[in-house]
């Protein structure tokens, strides 16, 4: 087993209404920068995970995923393997 | 000018206290997942953004981060140019 260390992004479905994205949008152009378009806002989540492989280690983060981390109706999650740690754990 | 779609991560510093991610950890746990070792809880941002350069860009996303989106003391950001749509606008 070694200890895999993952990213997953969880974003707002593009269309569904995002009021904290809105929010921060409105702060931006407030602040002078009118350069700003659009501003969505999701969650990012770091995990530590054992795993006999990397691939192992991307599908528990996804059943994850639709179980707990994100909402299937109205967000979309990315997992992302961005590092291991070999033999870390037994 | 193009418009750029910039991805925006906001994470906890190592070390201070995450309860958010606490809180997921412990329902990981109670769902089965038992190899989960840490986890932490931050924020994705994605911006549409008018920029002369990808550089340019990117500086203006940092300068968001410093003034706004992330809290200097207890977190740290990156910045990624996921995408550019080339004279988008004018």
């Amino acid at each position: 087993m070694s200890q895999y260390h993952l990213e997953i992004r969880v974003k707002p479905r593009p269309g569904l209404l995002d009021p904290q994205g809105k929010a921060i949008h409105h702060a931006l152009n407030s602040l002078g920068w009118d350069g700003v378009h659009d501003v969505r806002v999701g969650k990012a989540m770091y995990i530590d995970l054992d795993a006999a492989s990397e691939d192992e280690a991307r599908n528990t983060a996804e059943a994850m995923c639709r179980k707990l981390l994100a909402n299937p109706v109205t967000e979309d999650f990315e997992v992302t393997v961005v590092g291991v740690a070999e033999g870390a754990t037994s």
